[in-house]
């Protein structure tokens, strides 16, 4: 059953998950104004399921089931498909202008499902169907799933088992006949808080001496144990501020990470995926950092749309949008988005099908795409800030555009005087131009920079992550002998 | 006298000058949480014009006097006190991550100082005579100076006297015997709350259409009908949160912005320095830029430096310092803010004396400097927030890691589990961690990444400002004999 | 049936094609050193064809009869074909590190076959049937056909018709019963002396005063009034020199490019395909410009691979190859190469069914595609040159490595000193270290460069044209929509 | 005495300079094609200094004699001198568009000088008053002295004592009572055939085991056992070609590269600078390295204004001057030029006294600014091939715009066709354009190639060079005490 976005918000309030934030325990988290936009982001990919014009990019026929389901919870069948999700991922980066959280779990589905089964044709385990079996469940709820890897990983020069705080990665504690506990914690969770489910996954290749950190598993968001600590983000709490509207930039969709701690979990045996197997640890990881990279060339890219819009709507509200300089700035914006985009698009279109029958994308331009992303943004970003102008960091709050504090000798009011000082073009309303220049302060230095930008460098990977898989991809050798030919060196 | 930071403080105490900020007058404005940050920057710029070892720098003799004053009330003698400046605004930068605000009044006196001389040497008014008596006083009293240049501008297509409203642009509204009554405003004013006065220039060059605008005078910042509306910034309001210090990155300074309106204010004749010399407008406003792009070649630098040690810290911090990718990020970061640093020395050993007798800079080579103003702090900062790692933008508050709030089975708190899991390198206390990561997310994309980003953009005029000059200053047609005479074209 | 690359080269001796070079005739075209290479080139086109590894990417099958044919010849029936059709050109660009020159007559079959299409739809014209009559012919022969479009243009602020020489763009001076006489140039056409045929399109986009340079045709290269004036590139005549081999970096391959002249040339109805339908000039352009300038996205990638191999090679020559900067540059250069890559692949990838039948490209992500053509390949010689190392313009020639002339005290040889002195890492011999750094130099600065850097940025279009369709074809106006929404504008 | 340009050219007559190129002696090199542009080089270093508006820049006042010499000779003795240097070296890049060769002795002269001062102080040896006696004489002679660094090193990986070959570094091979015999050889020397002296240095820092390499010396350029092999270069025989001029795009000056061989040479006792105390082989390196990077912002500076203006010139003649895309690209190549200018200028204005006396640039900066020449010579170049067209590339030769062969029904000839085809703006002769194409594609990717952009490479050091000093020079532990105190940490 495919929910819709406001019976996704609904499920939510079932759950018993424990979240904490400034301190404190939040107990209606669901309507807490910091949290809900990363809520409504969620709740869109659970709307749009349900709208015509998308239901060709936003569900999907399930292979184990053969219903319809939520993209977000399908095994990619064929190139098709992975084209298909990049252009989801797009379209969602257009109507939230944020991260809307839900990819991780998909990339997850798609590394385990391949994952597991290479590994029950070596060890006989049953961690496919396993897998199968939970995966089902979630595409018949509809059920939203974090897929957690990154560890806190403590000294960075150290692997899991010499830190000094065995903890600092996430590992078994104890094995029981019916099952493991787990303790540790995963950090910069994206959207774990909305989501129904957890999926754990090990955060990078290990060694025999790291066996009891090679774990994957999947657990209830609520699971006794498990609680999330939120983190701050820039401009945070101005989504705290009465009547906030406005002054925030994009009111309805925003972004959230927290610590999400595991005091001794206990995992029952099917909702084990990896348990020990430690040299399958680095092909889940590669496997999942390939479709996550992949992803980043659709969401940014959607953003970078909405952004692109920002600053020419900006021009025009400026009265600056003829002129040359600001048409080729967007020309270059547009330019460096697409480039992301063909990244997705190629990785996907290049990509082929696993032992398991699923598809997996190419790994050297997926590599490829997130290491441009690490980039683009960034001078996105710096071109957007050039053309909205410096009024963007300089306005007055929306407090005083509407304050009918008296200042002027003729008996003005604050607001009379912004209202007065801050018009431009006459057939745009101060209004207006408060609103896109708070969208562009928003998404260059206020909460969804977050997401836009220090996400785009480090969310799947930092950019050297990617630059060690090119280099493993590359073919340094095969090309080598290729100028060995044209240069006339035998050997 | 000089002043200490101290008296300065004491000295705004004095002051009637009226602040408005989130739709209300602000009272005590001195000891505001928001505002004081700013007001601790200026502090620095008579702190440490009292430590002997910066004596040289932040000191100089005065032509007018003979005594010694604060560099930043100074008219420049020669191209060492245009290097000086430079290093000025450099330690600056260093010890404030901000604005410090009193470079535009420095700037302003040395661009009327040469051009009063000027329009009086064609008109025999006595704008000059009536300026040098002004900065005598300034010296004499060692005040900081807001010069105050961008008015809002409306429609930017039609100059100023085509504007719907007037008054969108600053102006003469009535002549009287002993003085005139200006109105209008002046926006993205950066200190003007806390100068004891201001110093007002025309925006752009004009034409005689726009005589009533052409004008450039001084008056207290209390002056009967001026006052301030406050201009948010990103993260403004954390620095209202209770106990604000490790979350705010950089507790001491920051910076401000404001629109400031001249609410039909009287000016006696001897505080006017043009008054409808209309083709004097240019002349002012290309000196005054002209500084200021240089002194975008010092300040930036020196915030650049914190953020480079920043950078380096929370790599240490990591136990990422020995990665050769980091190390070269290091260096990449030197390097593009020593170039700027280079554009800022070469304009000004480039300077020449104007008429008046005080130096001018190079005008090419400080457009040259402020491009790459617009664009190398963005690749700092994206390099910065790639050695610094996602945790800038993810860490939990630091309420969380002081609470005592119990989550954990074993009775841990929010606290403990926060110094546990975010615990790194061993020599390194969690809360240093915090207090470099938060610093990093304040210059990146806080309240700090106003100054240090969308000023450098924006501030002393936009990318293309500059690149008109370039292209003004560049002698395409030398150029163009050069190549006809290598080419062996003759005509 | 499909001829090898011999046969090929035989075919061409056939042809009375007129060749002119350094103000003379040249007879024997087909074996003059300096157009060899380039031959050679279009001969590894056919070769390939026969080789089984290559056959799914080097042949297809036709659509027009059934038969097999060399892929340079077919008609995209699938995004498939148009993913091959690139990775053909990646192929052959690892082959010859050249331009092999096939690719234009491709591109123009497959727009003309289109754009006929819908010319005859409108008017009940023929051209689509001439059209298809005329490639059976040469897919049956397996011909190269030099799509040709650039006029040499004079005043570039003028149209076609209002040049002073009306020459200035190919246009019809006579229209008889049995066909039409053509008068004008192609200038830069790469491959036209190889080609069997010549295919003819026009420029631009026409208006109805243009109406006479409106035409597009075939003929054969040596139909009476056709001659060609060769061009000069860069290291030309080094070809010409005795026993010329190292010092040619790549002695097999290069490339050409010709002013092709049309005297009065007549041209049968039966070979015409646009003539007079101004406003079809458009669409035959755009169509034709968006298939080339996908095709950069293979062939250029394919000549990047030659160049990273280059350089990792010279660094391992030089003994350098381990030093972490070197491997960081090598890892760029990949970066950027497979960045261009995927730009041709995601623009095949989207690629959608003509009216006709066969398959076009997304054209915003191919002009997106070659406006990085228009920039990577400079940053990857840039990078290449860094890693090569200056010996690669300061090495002595092939000449002093091979002379026997003495110099030394002890009788030592000009030869035996070059060894001497040049021998770098021991397993090594000089004569390899030579061939690398003269391939590096030949890709950088010499022939080759022209092909690698000028023509990527030039061919196809310079980089404003792809602006010009970037600015049309990214929807601004949705972008701007998608802003309204996200900011709560309401209009 | 002063030489003028005749002059030197006829005092290089007298020495029996061994040179051999393709394999052989040259007898006449004075007057070879291929090395008398690079003659005409060097004479314009003599020709300018008698130019009166050039003589403060050409000509200063000798420290050791008091007499007038040519600044190429020059210890400069304060900032300014170190400025006027940059300026000199700009000037005479605008009138040569090559490298003029002059400027690695006059780095060297300024480099030994302060050394040796600092050697004799330590250990009593008479280096610096060896070196003052050669340099007046020097200056008498109004010569030019190639300063030789760069061995040819062998693998890499090995010092100098390691090297298999122990002669792939210059060495002492023989103590004499008299004087010292060395062997080896210099490689990539610049002007060392048109140098009348030659001055060696050690190619880096060195160890005790290398005390044989530490050493620095003076000899005549035809000393006995002494001879240069010269080194190929881009479209080097071009310059050989009958009435070789239009096609060469600059007639006069050029560059040149050769490997110098020392077999055995004698150096006596007063012409010995350095001899074993291999502990200042590095700072001689440093220094000598530090001019030369600074040396880079002033001659790549002056070839790009002749670039840019070449550029604007195509575009002119293409009646391509108004698109604002045009005017873009040609500020943004002034800009990059400048800002390299701007780092040539900096590191002088910050240079300061030797203990000997004469004046050292800022170390910091210097390499700051060589960094920036191994990147923006080649955006301007691209930039440069951008704006001028496709045209440089493909443009027939000079010998078919003047051959009259007939081709044309209408018995036109190719010079006529040519003529007819390549005809653009009415104003301007086709010979006149293809100048300026010649012009353009011999600086981007012909001969003058070299010089603007390997040179601009490796030339003072290779990029990673630089990056290492830039680390060293940096101070990071400084900046990360800036950071510590505005994020409050205190440890």
């Amino acid at each position: 059953m495919l929910m819709n976005g406001e019976q996704y918000i609904e499920s939510l309030r079932k759950l018993n998950t424990r979240v904490y934030m400034f301190g404190e325990k939040i107990d209606n988290w669901v309507d807490h104004p910091m949290i809900r936009p990363s809520i409504n982001c969620v709740a869109a990919t659970y709307e749009l399921a349900h709208d015509p014009q998308y239901e060709d990019l936003m569900t999907a026929k399930s292979n184990l089931t053969g219903e319809k389901v939520n993209r977000f919870t399908h095994l990619h069948q064929n190139t098709d498909d992975l084209r298909k999700k990049v252009k989801m991922q797009r379209l969602l980066g257009q109507k939230t202008a944020s991260c809307f959280q839900r990819c991780v779990g998909m990339d997850a589905f798609n590394a385990i499902y391949s994952t597991t089964f290479e590994i029950d044709e070596k060890y006989g385990t049953s961690y496919h169907e396993n897998f199968v079996n939970y995966l089902k469940w979630v595409q018949e709820e509809d059920y939203i799933v974090d897929g957690a890897m990154t560890d806190p990983k403590g000294d960075r020069g150290l692997p899991p088992h010499k830190q000094k705080d065995p903890d600092l990665f996430l590992r078994i504690v104890e094995r029981r006949e019916d099952g493991i506990v787990v303790r540790g914690a995963k950090a910069h969770q994206t959207g774990s808080i909305n989501s129904h489910e957890h999926i754990i996954m090990p955060t990078m290749a290990m060694g025999e001496a790291d066996k009891d950190y090679a774990v994957s598993f999947a657990c209830p968001s609520d699971v006794e144990g498990l609680y999330m600590i939120y983190g701050r983000q820039s401009c945070d709490t101005r989504k705290l501020e009465e009547n906030a509207d406005v002054d925030l930039g994009n009111k309805k969709f925003g972004g959230q990470e927290a610590l999400v701690v595991f005091d001794d979990v206990f995992i029952p045996n099917d909702k084990i995926f990896l348990c020990g197997e430690y040299e399958f640890a680095g092909m889940l990881v590669e496997r999942f950092a390939g479709y996550h990279r992949q992803s980043y060339g659709g969401c940014k890219v959607g953003v970078g749309d909405v952004i692109i819009g920002g600053a020419a709507l900006a021009a025009e509200y400026n009265g600056a949008q003829k002129a040359s300089h600001i048409k080729d700035k967007l020309i270059e914006m547009t330019h460096l988005n697409e480039t992301i985009f063909c990244c997705g698009i190629a990785c996907s279109a290049e990509g082929y099908p696993t032992k398991a029958g699923n598809y997996q994308i190419d790994l050297l331009l997926a590599n490829v795409c997130k290491q441009n992303v690490t980039r683009f943004p960034y001078e996105i970003v710096r071109l957007g800030e050039d053309i909205t102008g410096g009024l963007m960091v300089t306005l007055p709050s929306d407090a005083d555009f509407k304050s009918d504090t008296v200042v002027g000798k003729g008996g003005e009011t604050i607001g009379q005087v912004c209202n007065k000082y801050y018009a431009a073009s006459e057939s745009v309303s101060t209004e207006n131009r408060q609103r896109i220049l708070r969208f562009m302060e928003n998404i260059c230095l206020g909460s969804s920079a977050v997401g836009y930008r220090t996400e785009s460098m480090h969310g799947a990977g930092s950019p050297q992550a990617q630059r060690i898989m090119i280099a493993r991809q590359g073919n340094i050798e095969g090309k080598k002998q290729l100028a060995k030919v044209i240069a006339g060196i035998k050997e």
